[in-house]
């Protein structure tokens, strides 16, 4: 049995969303188990009107609501009782509990992750590796965009490392081509960061290095890993999701401006509702916090139950493909790294 | 007379469209004077297939070639005879003369900038800001993308200061809606530069700080001017580019995958090339060096005629606006900056 912990609540359609992800992927793999936390009154009896099989699924009370405006450090001490914490305590204590999902706030999960659950053997910082659909179908990880604002070339070094045995033992792409965020495609452009990285990189056997990637080029398909720092590359993720949505909504707005538009709009019904889904971000899964030690998996707070169940299947998998033994195996391969 | 210089190679499209787009703006502007740099043995035998005010246009050879890959401290010291470089000179040195367009090496260029042309008083370091459209209809400003890839708090006030009066004397926006671009929209998100900035925007009467933005709402229309060190600019800027680009491509090879869909996209032709020429950057001008003390307007390295036409334009604009003096004037009112 693979058991997971789902907190239950701070998503925008949490609970339901949450619970129906979780009853989905129970259905998906017969050896999963579920254990929601949250508030158990709300939860038992949302599962009450639901089908699902009993003995896969488990409550774990947990009363207490986190604050939009709460600090993480708060969070941490203040709110042991919340969804998110006793997930965080209860997989940091139980052995027979693999992975968490959460849609609840970034900056408490990351903070509770960190202190309460620890580090993998070597690594410096844990960062986050959400997913983007690229043009030739398949999909691009980014690493990190977010846990870490701040970073050095060491730090780089340690995401492209994650991020390619992350998307080779997951995804199954063999020689992940990884690519360094920069502003130019030179060695030699950018900050020192990212010129000491460039190096470090290219000294480092386990990652398939291919070079400095422009942002223009993330969805061409030409690249399955970009490395960059958590400030650049929150930009970078939620500037294409901003701009293909704002384009979509662009494009229905402009059909329903003329009635032959309209007409043809309809001719192509199907190509358009494929192109929503296509860059719908809740097919893909969350933001996976590689680096810790053990699985934590972020849902987008807008996620949906489809998303959650997707973000329980990337717990799953990463699971299961042993994942984090061999981030810890390359890990140890490499010097020193300074903090 | 408003005199600018047009270096006429180092483009794609170079020296058909620098040309073309030179002739275009004299016959928009009647007290606009043009001065192409460049060989004038092909200068001129471009200029002789073309019909133009010959009173008003004006070649100086210039005929070294700038490589790809050629260092920008090594092009202002070896390369005085390319056609950048002799624009560069000549605007520092003639007074009769407002500004210079080109399509060139961005390096090479904001480095001839500020050695030989020098910066406005009180400005710490220039910027570049490009404008992308809005779903609203309008345009945003985004600067700094790619001058400077690292900053201080004190640069990002400079940026937030210039960029505003740019797009208030030249795009005649009142009080133009400025954000700082961050990871997250509450105050205290980001790192320290960003903190320090977000409080130093608030005292800052010439800024109409609008708080933090995250790069998923920079095409929404709530923003006129967004400020940001020039990494995360030049990351937001070709991720908006990249992404529009590739899911237009994608469209047009979905609409050809049948033939209902064909027949849908014929009723819809129209609107599909105004979204085309909606999202395509050579409608809206190039990426002005804000900051130096004559103007310099940097064209897309892929800049056609409309385009530099484009650049032209609003280097003739930034003069006749007066610009610069309100930018030292502005600068003055603050305190002394730390470089």
């Amino acid at each position: 049995m693979i058991k997971i912990l789902v907190d239950c609540f701070g998503g925008d359609h949490s609970p339901e969303a949450n619970i129906d992800g979780a009853l989905a992927a129970l259905r998906q793999f017969p050896d999963l188990q579920v254990i929601l936390t949250g508030d158990e009154v709300v939860l038992g009896a949302k599962l009450a009107e639901r089908q699902y099989d009993k003995e896969r699924a488990e409550v774990v009370h947990a009363p207490q609501v986190i604050g939009c405006d709460e600090r993480p450090t708060d969070v941490i001490r203040m709110k042991r009782d919340s969804s998110m914490m006793k997930a965080i305590m209860m997989l940091r204590d139980r052995d027979d509990i693999a992975a968490m999902v959460s849609t609840g706030s970034t900056g408490a999960l990351v903070t509770g992750a960190l202190v309460r659950i620890g580090r993998l053997r070597g690594i410096i910082r844990p960062a986050f590796c959400p997913l983007l659909p690229t043009m030739s179908g398949g999909i691009v990880g980014i690493c990190d965009s977010g846990a870490n604002v701040e970073v050095t070339p060491a730090h780089l070094r340690q995401f492209a490392i994650m991020a390619s045995l992350y998307m080779e033992n997951v995804y199954g792409v063999s020689s992940p081509r990884t690519a360094l965020l920069n502003v130019g495609k030179e060695a030699g452009k950018g900050d020192g960061i990212r010129q000491e990285a460039y190096t470090l990189l290219q000294e480092t056997p386990d990652v398939h290095f291919v070079g400095n990637m422009e942002s223009r080029e993330l969805l061409t398909g030409f690249y399955d890993v970009v490395v960059c720092d958590g400030f650049s590359g929150n930009v970078l993720v939620k500037s294409v999701e901003g701009t293909a949505l704002e384009l979509l909504k662009k494009l229905k707005r402009d059909i329903f401006s003329r009635t032959v538009y309209k007409v043809g709009a309809l001719l192509m019904k199907r190509m358009f509702e494929e192109e929503k889904a296509f860059m719908n971000y809740q097919n893909y899964g969350g933001s996976v916090l590689l680096g810790t030690s053990k699985v934590v998996v972020k849902g987008h707070g807008s996620s949906k139950a489809v998303a959650v169940c997707k973000c329980i299947e990337q717990a799953y998998r990463m699971e299961t493909s042993g994942l984090n033994p061999k981030i810890e195996a390359a890990i140890a391969k490499y010097e020193h790294y300074e903090e």
